[in-house]
């Protein structure tokens, strides 16, 4: 069944708020098996609020509106819906005592035009709200649902989660289960590349990508009578994923890459310390991310200048004279300088331009050297990064972190 | 006249991504004086796309599509808008180059299939993308115009400020300005509060207000018919603001918070140093962001481990064991060593408990220690802040920056 949602609110049309009411509820409709073909945003406006209930119904089974259930007069979306389906509104008396205790609970007097609440069209299903004066209502007609949700997150997610859940899988046979792979080092085209045949043949599971940041996400959907069968569905296609892409696979579900880095240090029992020129930090503020990572974190360095580089890794002046800062010579001597300084197994340093100024044609802006280091092994690489200094920092940071990750993964 | 943001992509249907293209886009249409009656999202379908279009046809002036640029057949975009409008998908040499120069600057050869993305409808106007493979273009046909902008932010923003307001501004008669003040150290309420007869009186210029991170914006629009009338306005509202908020005030437009903090060690020629406990290089992190730090930021200390703390910084056992690491006494003698060693005129340090685990019922998980030390004369603060491991982590980081901005400020 096909479910369509309609924001009601001038403030989202406004850019003043961010729609995460939307995402919420297609997350869990997706879930739940429902398909989702339309998202709409209307103002606080009468008829372009029920143009859009006609269009809805046009094309969708299932209608759910969010906002627009408050005390104001530009609160509409009750009154446009009645007005819609030609029915009366009436008022709900259990409705309106909820509404006035919950003012007598912060001892005020219900404001008058709160009254308005109470008021649903007829023949209307109830949704007491718990968390607010708003109560939702859901409207069964002519082979449509219209589901009524207040504009708040925090009270829309527990009325959805408690009373509407429950009715959408009363009608819904079969369940939905998904997981997401992610991948880093390749883009998303080279992803697709690799798997042609699994997106091609997809029907169920179902293989969809998209980028987050530098990952790219692999997000795979199966429909079957029961759990089961569905996780061994996704079992299969995760497994001829992972065959293709082989150890760009990081991680699976919420996991982040720092995390897998984390985890792969405690497994072998190596203790890790950050050398850092242009990312400044970011280096070391990612892996201490991870809350466990103080068992191995040994310390960083962060040597943006000439003379932190000299002092605290003890890079020789004439390698910085001769080769120049950014350079391998200079990586090397810092990753050296950090492990002879630290005592840590593992030493992470990079060196780079990150611009805007500071390029020239031999050495462009985006010219990144990093050096790992896992117990005496050096692996010093040359990078150049497009995008913006912000750009530039962040996407260092990940291959460094995705390079080391590579590297512990041949441990065995 | 009136603009309909169509969002393409099944990943927002599926709720797998929050939807902040049309947020920005409706904001920054807000303020050039379009109205934006309606938001529509629809998967990378074409036939529901076709379906989109007509519909937004009817009711737009202008149509700005977000998404489905790509260089997958999930990526839709060009090609149903080229078949709605009946128009040949003609290939522009300069893009193809543009992304082949792309790839060649990574090392790289570009997949055939990326080719697709320098094909537009013909007569389109093409707008550049500087930040990634994909570019946009403008058409205007029969009274509508129709703008394709790529689906990450960081694409899409430049593209639209760039490109496309330029254009948008140029359509629209009387010019409407904008400027925004950055507000840090207050709530969005208390701004309210303290702003109450500005926000209540506001007609022209408006003034609306808007939380980012652990900043409030206030953005202030006037509308007039010449840029100079526009900007008095602005002033003088600008100047009311400022007198009400004072020094919470930290910048206007763009400008950042460290950009802040560096331009005032520049004016008094003030060198730092950090020593990051629990925000592990976050700090130095937020101060190399700023191009132009090298002048004055000398190096920064990661000492996450009470090795760290008394190898590099000169912290004593005893202190460690009788007051714990996250104390006063740690993080004065942390801030006192960080400037013996690094000889600067400015010392940051922190240490706190960002949690998940590590808090106790006197030490709770959010406690935290900064140390902002200038010429010598020390200021540490005790915080208790609320939030997750990484929102504890980026409050202490902006907080210990604003807390040396407002103790330069004091400098003459």
């Amino acid at each position: 069944m096909n479910v369509e949602i309609i924001s009601v609110g001038s403030e989202i049309l406004l850019g003043n708020i961010l729609n995460t009411n939307t995402r919420f509820l297609s997350r869990e409709l997706a879930v739940l098996g429902y398909n989702v073909y339309y998202h709409t945003t209307v103002g606080d406006n009468p008829d372009r609020l029920e143009e859009a209930l006609k269009t809805a119904r046009n094309r969708a089974d299932i209608i759910i509106l969010c906002g627009g259930l408050g005390p104001t007069d530009d609160d509409i979306t009750k009154e446009i819906v009645a007005r819609y389906l030609n029915k009366k509104p009436v008022r709900d008396e259990k409705s309106l005592e909820h509404i006035e205790n919950y003012f007598q609970q912060m001892g005020k007097k219900m404001p008058q035009r709160n009254a308005k609440q109470a008021y649903f069209p007829e023949n209307a299903r109830i949704l007491p709200n718990y968390f607010g004066t708003a109560p939702g209502c859901l409207i069964e007609e002519k082979g449509t649902v219209y589901i009524l949700l207040p504009g708040p997150l925090r009270e829309l997610q527990p009325m959805f989660e408690n009373q509407v859940e429950p009715y959408l899988k009363s009608k819904q046979k079969g369940i939905i289960k998904s997981t997401i792979l992610r991948i880093t080092g390749l883009g998303e085209s080279t992803v697709a590349d690799l798997l042609r045949t699994e997106i091609e043949e997809q029907t169920n599971p179902t293989l969809a990508l998209y980028s987050k940041e530098f990952d790219v996400i692999a997000r795979i959907t199966a429909r079957a009578d029961d759990r089961k069968t569905a996780g061994r569905l996704i079992d299969e296609l995760k497994e001829k994923v992972k065959k293709q892409l082989g150890n760009a696979v990081y991680a699976e579900g919420d996991t982040m890459l720092e995390e897998v880095v984390a985890d792969l240090l405690m497994t072998h029992k190596l203790s890790i310390a950050t050398a850092e020129s242009c990312t400044g930090g970011l280096i070391a503020g990612r892996l201490i991310n991870y809350p466990g990572i103080s068992n191995v974190f040994r310390e960083g360095f962060i040597t943006y200048s000439y003379e932190a580089k000299t002092k605290r890794l003890g890079v020789q002046k004439t390698t910085l004279k001769k080769y120049g800062a950014v350079s391998r010579e200079v990586v090397q001597e810092m990753v050296e300088g950090l492990l002879r300084q630290s005592g840590a197994d593992v030493g992470l340093a990079v060196t780079g331009i990150a611009g805007p100024q500071g390029g020239t044609p031999e050495k462009p802006v985006g010219l990144v050297w990093t050096a790992v280091s896992v117990r005496g092994e050096t692996l010093c690489e040359k990078y150049i990064f497009n995008g913006d200094r912000q750009t530039v920092r962040r996407k260092t940071t990940m291959t460094v972190l995705n390079t080391l990750r590579k590297k512990l993964l041949t441990f065995s």
